[in-house]
Order: C-alpha cells, then sequence, then structure tokens
C-alpha cells in the first residue's frame, strides 16, 4: 500500500490474536436458509445433493487450510478444527474466519450446477462464522459431541415430523403438536408403528452427519527409472459418516490429539 | 439447537462488540489474487471486466445491508462504510464481516460468467475481511482518502510499467529500475514523451475507483385509478467514478454525513 | 528480564490498545463500602472526612496523570476522564486501570489519618476500576451528566432517609417504605414539612459532588535578578462543587474540550 | 445506580471475560521502584525489609481471594496463580486486575511502618498488572519456571554488582563492564576469589523468591463439650522460599494440580 499523509488511519485497526495452544474451531452456518432451500425446493428433511455440497465445499476449505485436522458438518453448519499448533495467519480471529468463510461460500457456489444439475442458483447464498478457543482435548471432543448430539436429536424430530405431514396428510402445525414433548423412543415406537420405518436403517449421513479426516491412502506411481507400479502413500480427505462422540474413532485416528504439544 | 450436556462448550464463545457511535468500515481483499488473475488471463494494469465484476458483487452487498452508506473500490479490494448509527448484528465484529465477505465472494462467483463469458472461472477464489471502528466524520473521511490516494499512485506506476513492459519490450525487471524512485510528475512527462499517453485522459474507473451511493431517482409508476404515469422517487445505488478526497462530493451528498447522530 | 527457555510464555500475554482518538474514562468504586464504612462509622448520609480523603486521593492521581483533563466524583466512586489524544501507556487499558486504581488506593491509605485522624484504618480498603471510550463530545458529557444526575438523586434519597431513621425514630425498613414511590418534589416536600430542611441550602459538596479541574492561578516568583517580586501563572488542580450538566461549566472552561483533535 | 436518560452511556461499556479452563496468572510490578526504593534507601542488591512486606501484602491477597492456589514473587513483582476453575467476577478481566493491584496496594500501605518502623513512607508507591489465560498444566508451570530463573539470574548478577561496588570500591559503570559478558560460573568464581563469598550460602529468599501456598496445619481447639483439647486441621497461607522449576514441590502440593477439571 502506497504510504500518504492518510496512513495514519491504520492505527485504529485492531487485531485480536487468538491464545496459543488452543484448539480453534470456526463454524459456519448458512444465513436465511429456510429462505434459500425453500427457492431451490429442498427436499425434507434431509436433501442428499445439498448435504453432498456442503461436503465438497468443505474439502476444498480443508485441502486449502493444512492445519485443519477435522471437519464436521450437518445441516447447513459446518466446524473446522484448527490444531492447538495453528499457526495459520498468526491467529488472527478475523483473517481466519473470513478467508474460511469466503472460501467455503465460492465452493459451494462454484460446485452448485455439479450438485444441482437441474436446479439453477437463483441468488448468492451467504454464510455466517465464528471462531472459538478450547483449551484441552476433552472440552474441544466435548464440542464435537454438542454438534453430533445436535445432529442426532434434529434429524430423527425431522424425519418424524415431514412423515407426519407428507406421508400422514397432517398440517405442520398437527405434526408439531402430535412431537411435543415425545422422548427418542416415543419417536422411535411412532416411525415403525405408524410408518413402518426403522430410525436404524436411516442414512448414516443423515443420523451422524459427515466427518472430514486426513487419511493416507496407497496409490500406484509409476517407477521412473523402470516403468514399472510402485505403491506409495498420500495424505488425502477422506468422508466418514461415523460416530465421534465414543472413543473408537479418536483412537482408529490417534495422530488428531497426538499430533499436539 | 437442542440442548445437551455438552452444551457448556458454549460459555467458550466470545463475542466483539464494536463500539457504538463510531463509523465501521469493512474493508475486503482478494487473496492470492496475483496468482488468481494471471490464471485468468486478466488485463494489465486494468482488466474493466474484473473492476466491472467487483462492482457488482458490492452492489449485492450494498442491496442487502441497508446501513451500508458508502463503498469504495478499486483494484481487488473493496471498502464499506456503515453507518455510525448501524446496529445490523447488535454489531458484533464475526458476524458483520463473515457475512459481508461471504455475501460478497457468492456474488463475484455468481455473476462471473456475465463479465466473463469466455472465461471459464477455474478455481473458487477468496476474499479476505477485517473492520475498523472510526469515531469522527473527520477520520473517517481520511480513511477514504488514503484508499483513493492508494488507487492514484497504483494506478499510475501500473500504467507507466506495463506500458514500458508491453509497448516498451522492457523486461519486467528494467520497467521496475526505470520507474524506482521517479515521482508523480516524471511518470506523467514518461507517458507523455514516449508513449503519447496523457494520464489525465485515462478512464476514470482506473484513476478514481469506483464510489458506490444510494441515490433517489424518478421512476414512472402507473397510477391504480386513473391509469396515468405518476412520477415517484426511489432510492437506488449508483455507481460513481468521481473525487472523495475534495469536499464537494460530500456537499452533493449531504446525507451521508447529517444522518449520523 | 532475562531471557530463558521459558520466555515463549510472553507469547500468551493479550493487550488491548483502546481506539485512538476516543475520550478515556476510568472510573473507580470502592469495593464491600457498606461494610467499611460501618466498621469505621462514616456519618450518614455524608461522611465529610471520607469525601474531602476521596478528593484528595483523587488529586493526587490527577497530579501524577498529566493527561487527565477533568476528574468527578461522589460517594465511594471516582471518574477520570483522559484527553481524546492522550497517549499515556500507549492506551493500553490493562495499565491505565491498574496504575490508576493502585495510585488512587495507596494515597487513600496514605492520607487516611489526616481526614481521620481519631479513627484509626482498621484493614487495607480496595477500589475496582474500568475504562470506557466514548467516540464524541456530547456522549462524554453525558457520562458525566449521568454520573451527577445519579449524585443528585441518591443525595436526595439518602438525606430524606436518613432524617427519616435518626431523628423521625423510624426503622430502616419503614423510612424505605415511607419514600418508595416519592417523586423528587415530594422528598423537597417531606424535608420541609417534617424536618423544616430546605434541600438547596444542603451543602454543594452533597448535591452536586467534586470536580477537579485544572485552572491556571498567579503566583508570585522571586525575580532571580532584581529579588523583586513577580507574577507569574501556573497550572493547578483545583476542587470545585459546581453543575457540570448545564453548558456554563464548559464555556467557562472551554480548554477541555478545545484542545481535542 | 439511578437510571436518567443519560443511562444510554452504559452501552459503550466493553467487558473482556477471560476464557474459562484456562489457569489466570496476574502479575503486578512497581512502577517508577528505582526512585521509590532510592527514595527509601533500600539496602541492595536486596532489601529484606522491603521483600516481607511484598510477601505480607501477597499474603493478603491470596486470603482475600480464595481462588489463588499459588503465589510467586521477587523483588518488587508478584504473581498470582488463580485455578483453572476460578470464577470470580466471572472471570471478567477488569475487575480481576484492579481488585487485586488495589488491595495489594493498599496492604502495601498499611503494612508499610510493620516492616520500616524507622522510615516514614514518603509518597504512595503504585504497582501496575496485568492478566495472562494459560490453557495448560504445563505451560503455568513454564511461567513459574520463567519468574523463578528470572529472579535466580537478577540475583546473582546483582550480587556481583553491588559487592564490586561496596566493597570492590568500583563506579556503577565499571561494575557493569566488569560483568559483561560473565557467565553464572564466572560470576560464582567472582564471588568466591575476591570477596570469599559462597553464593550457594547466600538467603534462599534472595536466591528462589517467595512462594505463598495454602498448607494445613494442626490447630488446638478446645472442644465444647468436655473442655478437653482436640486436634484440628486449618488451612493457612505458608511462605515458602523453594524451588518450583523442578517436579518435588509439585509432587509435595498435588492439590494445586489435581484440583483442576
Amino acid at each position: 500500500m502506497a504510504k500518504s499523509k492518510y496512513t495514519y488511519v491504520r492505527d485504529f485497526e485492531r487485531e485480536e490474536q487468538l491464545l496459543p495452544s488452543t484448539w480453534l474451531v470456526v463454524r459456519i452456518d448458512g444465513q436465511g436458509f429456510t429462505g434459500f432451500t425453500s427457492k431451490h425446493k429442498f427436499t425434507k428433511p434431509n436433501d442428499i445433493r445439498a448435504l453432498h455440497l456442503m461436503n465438497r465445499a468443505a474439502k476444498v476449505v480443508m485441502e486449502n487450510m493444512v492445519e485443519i485436522v477435522l471437519a464436521y458438518g450437518e445441516s447447513d453448519e459446518y466446524s473446522f478444527v484448527f490444531s492447538k499448533k495453528a499457526k495459520a495467519y498468526d491467529r488472527r480471529a478475523s483473517k481466519l474466519i473470513t478467508l474460511l468463510v469466503s472460501k467455503f461460500t465460492a465452493a459451494y457456489v462454484f460446485y452448485w450446477s455439479e450438485f444441482f444439475p437441474d436446479t439453477p442458483l437463483q441468488f448468492p447464498p451467504a454464510f455466517d462464522g465464528r471462531v472459538v478457543a478450547y483449551p484441552s482435548d476433552r472440552i474441544m471432543r466435548d464440542y464435537l459431541c454438542w454438534r453430533q448430539a445436535d445432529c442426532h436429536i434434529n434429524n430423527m424430530y425431522n424425519t418424524c415430523f415431514w412423515l407426519l405431514v407428507n406421508q400422514g396428510g397432517m398440517s405442520q402445525r398437527d405434526a408439531e403438536k402430535r412431537l411435543n414433548g415425545t422422548l427418542s423412543r416415543d419417536k422411535h415406537e411412532l416411525l415403525f408403528s405408524e410408518f413402518g420405518v426403522n430410525y436404524n436403517n436411516e442414512q448414516e449421513i443423515f443420523k451422524k452427519g459427515s466427518v472430514l479426516v486426513r487419511e493416507q491412502v496407497p496409490i500406484d506411481v509409476v517407477d521412473k527409472d523402470g516403468g514399472n507400479n510402485i505403491q506409495r502413500r498420500k495424505t488425502v480427505v477422506q468422508i466418514r459418516h461415523c460416530d465421534i462422540i465414543g472413543d473408537a474413532f479418536w483412537r482408529e485416528h490417534p495422530e488428531i490429539l497426538s499430533k499436539q504439544a
């Protein structure tokens, strides 16, 4: 930037640097997505095309920001977990959240037609974002538990709700009343007895959301000298729909926690 | 969001609220645009299609966020000035900057093909953003002076530089050396004597950048009763390429400063 | 500080710098002063010795921190107004508030015996402090109006309350009930009709609080050469008990606002 | 506080809440103590009265703020470590640091004459304060290592320096030159060969600083019924001058780390 007598205005800039040695979680959320999904005729309770598009955009972000160790998505929100040691942009909050949100949004629009070939995008969507610092592994994991429990609770509710409306012929108001105060087992029962649906057989992506992790996969490389195929390993971003509340996931991906100071 | 035993993680969220009664300026910047512009073969020193696309995206933002009173753009950056009284998102910094950056980015990708019909977008771009609070009218105006002076200085330099390279047959390194230490009048002279270019005749959008303001325009409305045309006034976002350093602009748009407490 | 392999812990330090070109107001408040005043048998509703001690401590602060342009005290609180241009400690919030509070507290204990010669200090008191940035002259003045209005309202209430208790023989609970819902004119009437007290004749320090300003006073200096007395002017901190809500005070002290950018 | 039309000024107040589940360390420092110690003729390199007074004031703070688990002092500075779970003042930074600094300063002045019976306090001293959040036990311990290493390095230097000046008859400038570039073993050698001083025999309070911890001590209580003495345990603040860099101290005080979530 060129210098001038006006440069003093930079003294008003303030920069929040996030505490070192803490997990940084950036969560982004669709803005006004009730309108957006209705305008673009998303299927209810889940639109599989939309979920895959969210995952695609999240993958772009994760490939772009290498200090993200895990990402978790459900509905129109996505959480990105940066390593405790992450140094990106000197841990400046504004840089981190705006670049991440911008990259995600750009990818969402860029890949839209791939996932919605028959539904032109009507207007540019928007996502908000925030960053939170978590000081311990346990609390960071509890954050992810919070989001996955949220996914489960909402999905079960929405599955019941839209069956009551679409197949049960109820008004939305009546469906809401019907579900008011019901527990998890009541909803299981309702699904099975009234609609013959075993909730456990629902798609994992709906019940568990999506988990993005880096995993090593074998790849074939052509040997330069002999021309033979040789096996190498490459780190790629993989999409899973698994439980991240229990310990199994963390045992299978020990590098996520162990890489930390 | 559904409640669970994990909800305690919300206690770690921090929210910065920007000081009331101050001008809020959000500036966004293209990330890695040297690579982006070269990949998409932007013309140098200025690509008029790219500038119009930036203006289009900025207009979307300004139509969406009604408390923005003025926006100023040059090159791959844009500044949005919110009214001192702005209440959007309770003046929470994260919300404000992420939504603005997201909306801008989405519009940039969304409208890309309109401005670059023959150049497919290769990959999703990204913009970063920051917000600064300015306590007085004078300082806010000095901020805008700073950006417009920057536009002028950069554009004059770049005009010389690319003429030396493209028409003068110089290497980029030699062009840089040639310009090193030159003053404004030296560059005027160089342009005129060596390339017959009168800098003052360059396009205003290059020299001054783009100013977005809300202006009232007359519109014809069909009278419901009589069927006659009647004139009404409507506020629309207009794009100008004028000086905002001097007082004339501010006298012509008194509402920008006077609406303030 | 000596360097060592542990020095990295400094990276966790965060420093809030207050926005330039804003008025900074530091307000300090006695902590647990209900207990403190009862332990030291302060007279009710006002203890003139305690108010003078507060003023003495505030004067020490103001003589020590030259960018304070005005201070205002009532009861066990004091507000210090720093110039918009103040540069002290780079406007770092922690430094500013801790040093000010520390200096005030030290002076309060240091001068205690001067104002309470017959009442030994039983234990060390404490004050808390905070700093707020105000972007305009009007808002800074409204802050001071807020505190002086508070002083007035509380003093009128307390004057009634303690007369009802001490002279009227009421219990504290009954006095509270008696005053519940009364307006200003009711309290004036109560004071006059029941106790023969004209509130307007109460001491100004009780009704208006204390205002510390810098004023120039003439001083006699002995001329070095001739040995004659010559008059010079010196800036000293003066204590006033005047209205600061209206414009008169500000007209009489034009330098407070005019010194500002 | 009484309500009025001016109350809106409270909207400008900002409150920083420190991240939960982190160790909070408040460090206070004497302001301008070079002048203060010279004015009050402190002995060099260490004034034992001054150190005891610092410890006395720190004890007042620690007895007053029950969530402090450890305090460490050297020279004119003191660090107070709050439990990771500390809830005091909702972890609001301003409240925490101003009250702590105020309490410390008040106690310093209050107890001055007890430790300096023959040296009247000339003017009120001041301390500044800051708070830092440390996310893990290791980093919090490294902070304390940093301070104790600082104490050691400074004390060894100062011991040499003042012997060279006071007994060696050197000017301060010459003593500084003499010590420039010397290592720890050089200083040990200098002390022993030139002044017959074995540094290891210096007082622990000078070499290690002061550590305040809560310990349970047995107390005799008179049994209400039988009138016999019975033994109870009481938690008191104890002053130690021990190593806190190694593990031994932490093994002997397991409750400091284990009480944490």
